[in-house]
């Protein structure tokens, strides 16, 4: 069955099944907001064979990831989601089922985090794209921003690095002979098909942030990898930063797999992981990271520099300074 | 200049001219709430091609009814504006100069409501695509829902209708010899290059709400036609209405132009005059519209039925009952 032969009203029907009723079906989405917090708004645009394509992602994946990035920004920012938007531009020949699938994956992604779908638009196009808006609140205060890391502040990260671009290159190339076991090969699949965004760190962060009466914390997540986070928050900080390539945790399916050049690589510029990058003082650094675990590691400290440089303890791998031109770029 | 020779971050940097620089550089917008209002929040999606063309429609312009729509939306659920966000999808080849143009089209909508554009994302695509998301601020007692409309009801437009689709005839015909004057002609067409979001009629809305200490309003906007406002809310309020044709206001230059059948055609089914329909006692309604004026007028009653039947006082067309089927279907 394809969208065009339900037509508008007929796809509306079968996508509020999603929705909580009480708030779907006016001009606009009614949420009541907490008092004495800030809102938060962050947008992603996802499209199809640009961001997505049907060799690597199920639509399932792809509401997932859609959902993942938003909370992930929301995350970022110290702040717990509220709602989403979905804006759906879809060909006429889309099948029914790829669209109900599209939000099954979005749903269990945002069921997690007890974030309701709260409205959206569908529209025909050419081919498909998602674009999601998504809107959460902070206490003003605990508000995490690029621009205020400090001199000193050591670099936390919440988690491993480069599973999720491992993930895909396995999924790009299913005749890759690799010495990975079925669990780690899956294991890295799963890292870029589902990633997780990190909301639970923010209770763990808020009692750090309280117990050593922390302000202006900084950090963003690492969507666009940890190299780029971390030269996007020294760059907007006006710091610099040094980072000790073997303090960053790879995953270890990486490390059985790839070269260690490799595996970095990956961690620093594969991007989608998912994972937050926050600036503190250095005690409450290492108590995050302890309380954490799982990954979580102190990678860098903030120095008075205006460059990013990545440091080998090892000497494997001669001093290096990061720049942005490796990242991903959207044009 | 074409936006693959600037890059992402050449493209961002020329975009963050229209925003708020206080705002915008963190992986969300973070913006101050009114305690006890509820959050509004909806959504827009247009395509190239699919509801703009640059045969009729300038990037100004589509930047200028990008934001409309999605301001109306707001203003049909009784909310102010806080901000808009902006997820635009566009081929390497696309002109700078365009994305400039469709930003200033935006601003200049939104600044006549002090909103700004708080943030977005820019992604490649083979196609343009603009993805708009607005939030604005209501008072729980004062927001209008369209499941609200009581039998005895009167039933109010905000202004006249029929005049941007009569625009648009203009704009693919340019060979249409017709019997308007210069001046009608400009003012058509600028009634679909530039509809006016009404915004100014909530604080009078507001006026006669309080006076009349009325609660549950019922309405929504008429982007997609008179007659598919109408049907909405009588089918969400689970009411019927009896319309009267001669009541209608229709833009003086249609009447000039058009046939009367035509001309009330436009204005049922022609869409994106961006009015509000609005469900009121009749007492209440009355003053609203004399406060109102500039076209407002009481169409029709809410009755006790669950058709919507358009009659005509001067018994030219037959009484008919309407549907949804005429109005736009987006597959």
């Amino acid at each position: 069955m394809q969208i065009k032969e339900i037509g508008e009203q007929g796809l509306l029907k079968i996508l509020q099944r999603f929705c909580p009723p009480d708030i779907i079906g006016d001009d606009g989405a009614v949420l009541p907001i907490i008092a004495d917090k800030s809102l938060v708004v962050t947008t992603d645009v996802l499209i199809d064979k640009v961001h997505f394509s049907e060799i690597t992602t199920s639509p399932e994946d792809v509401g997932w990831r859609a959902a993942a990035a938003n909370l992930s920004d929301l995350a970022a920012m110290g702040a717990l989601p509220l709602g989403i938007t979905v804006g759906l531009a879809l060909p006429g020949e889309t099948p029914v089922n790829w669209v109900e699938k599209l939000y099954q994956g979005m749903t269990q992604c945002l069921q997690k985090h007890n974030t309701p779908i709260v409205g959206g638009d569908i529209v025909r196009s050419p081919i498909i794209s998602v674009a999601i808006t998504a809107f959460g609140q902070v206490s003003p205060q605990l508000t995490i921003r690029r621009d205020r890391a400090k001199v000193g502040d050591a670099i936390v990260v919440t988690g491993c690095h480069g599973a999720s671009r491992a993930g895909l290159e396995l999924l790009l190339h299913h005749d890759l002979t690799t010495n990975l076991t079925k669990n780690d090969t899956e294991a890295l699949i799963k890292a870029h098909q589902r990633p997780k965004p990190r909301l639970d760190v923010l209770p763990i962060l808020w009692e750090i942030i309280d117990s050593h009466s922390l302000v202006d914390i900084s950090g963003m997540d690492t969507s666009d990898g940890l190299a780029d986070a971390i030269l996007q928050v020294c760059h907007s900080s006006k710091v610099g930063a040094i980072v000790e390539a073997t303090e960053i945790t790879l995953h270890k399916a990486t490390i059985n797999w790839l070269t260690k050049e490799k595996a970095l690589e990956y961690a620093l510029y594969g991007g989608e992981d998912f994972e937050l990058l926050l600036c503190l003082p250095k005690q409450a650094a290492s108590e995050l990271v302890e309380k954490l675990g799982d990954g979580a590691a102190v990678v860098g400290s903030i120095i008075d520099s205006d460059k990013v440089v990545l440091h080998d303890r090892d000497e494997k791998i001669p001093d290096q300074i990061l720049n942005l031109n490796r990242g991903f770029q959207h044009f």
